[in-house]
Formats: structure tokens, C-alpha cells, sequence
């Protein structure tokens, strides 16, 4: 229900939100998100052209998030890479069907607006973890050294930093 | 969100459920449901395997439902065909999850237990239409001049008899 995509697409700006002000290749973010660097590369294609994320060129160039996480929701992240479809006419073009829709794309509509309003209520700031709960993508130490690590990152994208 | 051959799945279900008591061939049911008969038939085999339909051989033969459409639930349908997948543990398999989700994993998860929910409320029986809704699948009449035509039917899945 929750595609590859979406949940990727999650992850790479969780990631950027948990580390504001940096810029991340897509090699780093693959290596911090587990997610394949060329599958990464379009999910983050996706992400620019609705100009969630920024990408900078040069030497210390790389991905940015631009938008303040306490106001970017779930569902702009969502729909920026596989947008949510609400069933608004009958699939089946049929013609009795021209002014609503059927108990059954009703239902089935109702469950999509269900998510959608779901996840336009939830800012990313909400899945970033607090001192009470879990921190996602946690198993890179941040400081510094991580920063610096992970900079130097050449390995395959799923290779994770010696710890 | 929903997927093809969920949808699929759910037509082919109302169908039959809108005709219990016969049995009705893919080729029909294709017809019925708009649904390309090749596809159709991989959704009927899911749904012959958890035993919501069941085929008869011969010349009378065809697909008919087991279920009662008062007690099958969507969620059975669906689960049928493309089963609904909780997030029960990290799917990153992060050292530090092990006992439980992070808020990004826990939302994801919140949002999919929501439409199951949903689903599992939610009997066959309400998506067939009543005195005040719309009738789905309604452009095909269905006396016994329909079954008649529709039990000769031999044209390519998608075409439909003519009016």
C-alpha cells in the first residue's frame, strides 16, 4: 500500500531533515537511508522538480531540503514522487455513473482520502523522533566524524562506514 | 494506493456477488467487469486459492461466490489477491529498532492499519448498491436476456454487447 518509492522518498528527506544546512550527495544518503543509489538518483529527481530539495553543484555540492520540516507534510513529500490518485469519476466510464460514484469506488475512494488526509496532517517533523521515541535512519553516528565519513563515502551505496 | 488487481479483484467479486447462484465464465466476467480477460483470469486463480470463488467445469461452468456477501469483507478480497502489509519490525533492520518502530515506520504503519480497519468493516454486501445509491457494474442489464447474450459472449474480453 505504501510503495517502494514513497518509502524511499521518506527516508531521503528525513534524512536531509535531520541534518539541516548540509548538502548530501546521493551517494551519502543511499548510505545513510539503505537505499539504492541509482533507484535514490530518481527519487530525488522527483523531489527537486517539485522543489522540496535543492542540489548544489561544486566540490562540497549535494542535496539540500528547502522546506521548514515543521510545515513540509507527509503527503507533499508523497505526492511530489507518486502522487496520491482520489477516484473522482467511474473508473468504468459508465454512463449511469456520469454524476457519482458507486458504493463500491465510493468506498475505495473514501480509504484514499482517508491516508491523504493522514498524511496531509502530519508534518516530517513528526517522524524525526524525539528524546521519547526511536530516532529513524539512527544507526550512523552524526557528529563530526560521521559527517566527515560519510563525505569520503566511495564504496558501493549499500556500504556502511566502518564502525 | 489501490492497487490494479485489488480493484480488479473487487469487481470481479461485486459481480458475482450481484448473481450468486450462477456460475459465470472469465470470458463473461471480463465482459462484466471491463477487466482484459488475461489479467482476470491470474486475479480468479487468487481468489480460487483462498477459496472466496469457486469454478465449476463443463459447459455450465464457470466462477461462482462461496461467500456469504453479508460476512466477506473487503479486507478478504484484497488480502486474496495482494495481501495488505503492516510494518511489523525496521525494514532498514537497524540494531537500535529491534524493539520497536520509529515515528517514521510508526506513522507508515499507523496509516496501512487505518485502511485495513476500513476493509475488515467493511462487508461486500455494502458495495453492491441499493435503492439509493448507484448500482456498480450497472451498464449490463441483467435479466435473462443479458445472461443469455452474455453466456454466448465470443467477441475479444473488452468488447460488450451491443445495447
Amino acid at each position: 500500500m505504501i510503495s517502494q518509492t514513497t518509502e524511499y522518498a521518506l527516508r531521503a528527506v528525513v534524512y536531509l531533515a535531520q541534518h539541516p544546512h548540509e548538502s548530501w550527495t546521493t551517494r551519502q544518503i543511499a548510505a545513510a537511508t539503505q537505499v539504492p543509489a541509482g533507484y535514490l538518483s530518481k527519487v530525488l529527481q522527483g523531489l527537486s522538480r517539485s522543489g522540496l530539495i535543492a542540489s548544489q553543484r561544486g566540490r562540497h555540492g549535494g542535496f539540500q531540503l528547502t522546506q521548514d520540516p515543521a510545515k513540509l507534510t507527509v503527503l507533499e513529500v508523497v505526492n511530489a514522487v507518486e502522487p496520491i490518485r482520489r477516484i473522482n469519476s467511474c473508473p468504468l466510464k459508465l454512463g449511469a455513473h456520469t454524476d457519482g460514484l458507486c458504493p463500491l469506488h465510493k468506498r475505495l475512494d473514501e480509504a484514499i482520502a482517508m491516508v491523504e488526509k493522514t498524511f496531509g496532517d502530519t508534518p516530517v517533523l513528526d517522524l524525526l523522533g524525539s528524546e521519547d521515541t526511536l530516532e529513524p535512519l539512527c544507526e550512523f553516528p552524526y557528529g563530526p566524524q560521521f559527517t566527515e565519513r560519510a563525505r569520503n563515502a566511495q564504496g558501493p551505496a549499500t556500504d556502511k562506514p566502518a564502525s
